[in-house]
């Protein structure tokens, strides 16, 4: 299937007629406030305009209109289906002319995709983020507990999980100021505060919730597939020394709580369907409320790259895939609502770090750096260990179908020097 | 000082004119959609209709009319003081008289408190718990891994805290299923997927904040204070053998994820004020950044009891006080924004389980029923070392002042069977 947009017909381009991510963008923040719209070649197809012209209607009322995705999205997978068979209808080649013949209504609703100015795709309701993949968890915890005790015994039962902070989740292109918080190296008495000094990424995907639960109400896997609007990409920026030293025993508080970025566009996961593919065979059967009736992982080629303030060019500091998973979304959060836990729209779930078993694989400078003790070299020439002040690091994803990618776009950010502590006695 | 309002005089009431606690409320759920109130004596004093009598003017239109008191909150704390100047003014005996001589108004806008239906008094924007009675602390690391290692080594140099569930936070009264979950007894293989066996209540007193700050900023304690909006009882429900499997390696996750509460009422932080305490000496120099320059606890008498289904009257297990805490909220939200993770008005810090050193003044079942292992007998003869289905848990709390009361009123909940198990293959 081909767009009579030539941009979206590149073979390696991120937006085919296949994806039709959804974002909120501004042509101008100055003068226009930020609305919804979708992806399509080298253009943003602009929703409010196509419902004020009467093309769709939702139903009730404007839900195109406003700076953030929640108000469709809330509408419910019918919606979501309806939606994308038009846009696809009028966006196809041969298909319904309501734009392609109507030069003035094109004019009004495509904006030049590289003009416009991107904003947090939706209102996160709340973050959580999961611990995933058994090629990260085991690298992870071979370096703090040894190969031995590498797993927590409960890794292969449950998708382990913890509830992050949904108001530092900022949109990519922001800049994230480096953390303080209380750090003890190993050879101190006592621990000081200050900026940490081990500022890590993390590469993950993030599932978008759609449809929200009832409380004291479960649901099955196929249920929780079926409450999953979409896709992004997300970095889940870590300060491992402030971590190491708070961590125990209730887990990351701080060391997660300074910046979580995501990519501007929602890739549906109706533009993902045929990409589907099985996670690997579980080491331990999985109980009931945890088995999938269908694939729940995507084949999706991920890349992480570091660029120092001065690099003439970013280095890819890792290559790896979705499917390296151990659990899926619909896993982890039919997990999540299987106490009772009401599940809204809004909802972010960070996939959890997605490493592969080779060194090229590895999602998080943690396992890159050996915990710092093993510093790489740039193809720049520069070494690392963790993230220095004004690097830039980004991640893009993409899945190959026949003929065409569903792209993720990117999802990229610098990390900056703290701001001024403030007069601590006042 | 008295109000012209007599139920409001009675020295052991809850809700003296000193006091004037927020709630939303509805007079006839079925006709009134909630709105914003103030208790005094027995009645409430309806704020949107003093807001449309054009009594009380905030600014920038209604902030009263809504069922969320997080418009008011956002106003910040000069408008917070105003606002209680004028209704202490209204209220008390001799003061201003356009309530107590308006006899219509009166009976427009006062509404008996017993025949109010009561909803959550704001909107939740995220949940944080602490663990921070070193009381507490101690005796539950006791049980888990023996006086030696009781308290983790960084318990003394930080509030230690975990991002909660902020969708399942419910208003006092409401019933809450006992949670399915993971379970792995101590002497089985696997887990199995059941109903929680060990569910448990924490006493806690929650810290509602109302002013936000920006992403990257750190604040001191003094700022942190003048930042919380007011305190209700909170009851952080939890599953204690869904908690022993999943909480290693990242923290509590669905053990906490299926209800908390609250109550109905919040005290605004002004009506404590002359109530407040110091902790006790820390054990270890506190970092500066969580030094306090005022006393940052406060004088709370706190209880709780336990009433199953068919028993005729309930039994005190708990009174303490929320001075035994080892951290202030001040200095929580300060260690919370330490990181510049952006704090938001609607914000709900719990204070963290609070238990004095006596038997008498343990804040959870864990600690009084020693993990499970020394059943205790309540007054009507039935024996617990956990919470049964429709068991009914009531906390209530009061700061004594000098001839009137500063009331919280109660927070109180039953928990319920599990709703029926989804069909897990569709």
């Amino acid at each position: 299937m081909q767009s009579w947009i030539d941009s979206a017909n590149r073979a390696d381009g991120p937006f085919p007629v296949q994806n039709l991510p959804y974002g909120i963008f501004s042509r101008d923040p100055a003068l226009q406030e930020p609305v919804c719209g979708v992806a399509i070649g080298d253009m943003i197809l602009d929703l409010a305009v196509l419902e004020q012209a009467g093309l769709m209607d939702m139903g009730n009322g404007p839900v195109f209109d406003l700076p953030f995705l929640n108000g469709f999205m809330e509408l419910g997978p019918e919606a979501w289906t309806g939606l994308r068979q038009y846009l696809t209808e009028i966006l196809r080649k041969g298909g319904d002319d309501a734009l392609s013949g109507n030069p003035e209504l094109q004019k009004a609703a495509l904006f030049p995709l590289a003009d416009a100015t991107m904003f947090m795709p939706f209102l996160v309701a709340e973050f959580t983020d999961f611990y995933a993949s058994k090629h990260h968890a085991t690298h992870v915890g071979t370096l703090f507990r040894g190969a031995e005790n590498a797993l927590p015994p409960n890794w292969l039962h449950m998708p382990i999980g913890y509830n992050g902070r949904a108001s530092s989740v900022v949109v990519s292109g922001s800049d994230i100021h480096r953390p303080m918080g209380q750090i003890k190296p190993d050879d101190a008495e006592t621990p000081h505060f200050g900026p940490a000094q081990r500022v890590d990424f993390e590469l993950e995907l993030g599932a978008v919730i759609g449809v929200a639960t009832e409380m004291g109400q479960p649901v099955s896997t196929a249920q929780a597939d079926k409450m999953i609007f979409g896709y992004v990409l997300l970095n889940d920026w870590s300060a491992r020394d402030i971590q190491a030293w708070e961590y125990q025993p209730l887990g990351p508080f701080q060391a997660k709580a300074f910046g979580t970025s995501i990519s501007p566009w929602v890739v549906p996961k109706a533009a993902l369907e045929r990409l589907r593919c099985k996670a690997v065979a579980p080491d331990k059967p999985l109980l009931p409320y945890l088995s999938e009736q269908k694939p729940g992982l995507y084949d999706i080629t991920l890349e992480a790259s570091i660029q120092p303030e001065n690099a003439t060019r970013a280095t890819t500091i890792c290559r790896t895939n979705y499917n390296r998973m151990y659990y899926s979304s619909a896993q982890q959060l039919a997990h999540h609502a299987s106490s009772g836990c009401p599940m809204n729209c809004g909802d972010l779930l960070g996939s959890g770090t997605i490493s592969g078993p080779e060194t090229s694989e590895y999602g998080s400078l943690l396992e890159k750096s050996e915990a710092g003790q093993k510093p790489f070299i740039l193809d720049t020439g520069e070494t690392r260990t963790f993230i220095e002040d004004y690097d830039r690091i980004t991640l893009t994803g993409w899945a190959q179908g026949d003929g065409y990618r569903i792209g993720f776009g990117e999802c990229t950010g610098r990390i900056i020097p703290p701001l001024p502590e403030p007069d601590w006695k006042n």
